[in-house]
């Protein structure tokens, strides 16, 4: 790559999180930023587009700016379809989308806004990154993961990412020097126990907040939440193939 | 199966939509049904659920009704994480969604709120069966595909399916003796070239319409969009799995 590389910043907890502020930071060290984020949090929104309401586009950085922000009235997928078709005059060298506040190991690489604005962008053919750590609280450090991002962005960045392929990295709450480096893993096969909150309103109708528990009976040392249980940052690669096609086969015995 | 099934039906398109009436209409004539739907359209939703908002359950059949329906504020997934833990009281045998107003075939299977839904079931570990017919119109004719729905469902509910995989089913928009029958096959890989409508509001603010275009470069005979242009069925097992199992000796090589 001869010029500095064009990325592009999305998340879904929205423009103003300092997980974006941070992710942001560190690509500002690297190359050309564009950032197009939610104006609110989008958290839980999974692969979600917008298409039964218009969409909104604010340029929210000043002119003389060095980097281009803009928040977006839609889903984080949205947000990559908005920079790449509305914003950017060229396709972005990389799409970076973080760091999440919570982490998106294991199955929620499926209800991750995070995630699937970097499986949008890895659908246009942009490599693409989604960064989570392991802290829901806004006032999460994310200084530990500063060394780490950088390193594996440029690793990206000169290797590309194998086809039809994004990342998944996911962070340990923990400070750098605890941190014993990347581990390339797979999605622990776990899920959630839903439980929903019911409650009554002032004027006596019932509703609920859903909540849950985190199970995760898969033991495998070769798991994202094995690595981050034991001090590993997670890397997952991620595909928008969903095809099982090792079942297949097994259909095609039967008699339809 | 000594009795009859239980049956979970629910779809994207809302409770309302005459697809999800035609397929409880078919599920009525295999098993007990519940449905929880949206109760509204909630089309492009993907795999969304609602962390930040309350949740409301309307219970809508009359109480000598021989189903039980209940229609939800919520996503797809909401609606599935609501059935199988506030309204029934065991897990449902199977989970059916649809029959969507539009096709979910290729790429569009991560987009689909028809199909996020299923996906769900199978993450809860109960088989599941999303259904589209190749028609967005209201007033699409589901009646062709009424007896292929019953044939697929008996067939899952006889022979389970493989772990960890829901199944994607695609309608052509023909005649029941002009479809050829169901094909298995693999997610074409293919996607949409996003356009942006621009306008302007009566205020002199711009604002947009997400539109696009669908671009299928892969001519495989083995895919689902060939099936359907082919008069068949499309049949895609979909893995909940997102792990490129194929990418991780690819990323060990590198020095991270």
């Amino acid at each position: 790559m001869q010029s500095r590389p064009l990325i592009l910043v999305t998340n879904d907890d929205g423009i103003t999180a300092p997980g974006i502020r941070t992710l942001i930071a560190v690509m500002q060290e690297i190359g050309e930023v564009c950032v197009v984020a939610p104006d609110r949090p989008q958290s839980g929104m999974g692969h979600a587009i917008t298409v039964n309401d218009t969409l909104h586009l604010q340029r929210v950085s000043a002119t003389e700016s060095p980097i281009l922000e803009y928040s977006c009235s839609g889903t984080p997928v949205d947000c990559v379809k908005m920079a790449v078709h509305e914003v950017l005059k060229r396709k972005p060298d990389l799409c970076v989308s973080g760091i999440n506040h919570g982490s998106n190991s294991s199955i929620n690489v499926i209800y991750s806004g995070t995630m699937s604005a970097a499986v949008e962008a890895g659908i246009e053919g942009i490599p693409a990154i989604g960064f989570s750590l392991q802290d829901f609280s806004w006032g999460a450090n994310f200084e530990p993961t500063k060394s780490f991002v950088k390193k594996i962005v440029l690793e990206v960045l000169d290797k590309g990412l194998p086809q039809g392929t994004v990342l998944n990295v996911n962070f340990p709450k923990l400070t750098e020097n605890e941190i014993k480096g990347f581990r390339i893993c797979r999605q622990a096969n776990a899920y959630w126990q839903e439980k929903f909150d019911k409650r009554t309103t002032p004027f006596g109708k019932e509703y609920y907040w859903l909540t849950g528990e985190f199970i995760n009976p898969d033991k495998g040392e070769d798991t994202d939440e094995w690595a981050l249980a034991n001090g590993y940052i997670s890397v997952v690669p991620v595909q928008f193939d969903m095809t099982a096609h090792h079942a297949i086969p097994v259909l095609n015995r039967w008699e339809l």
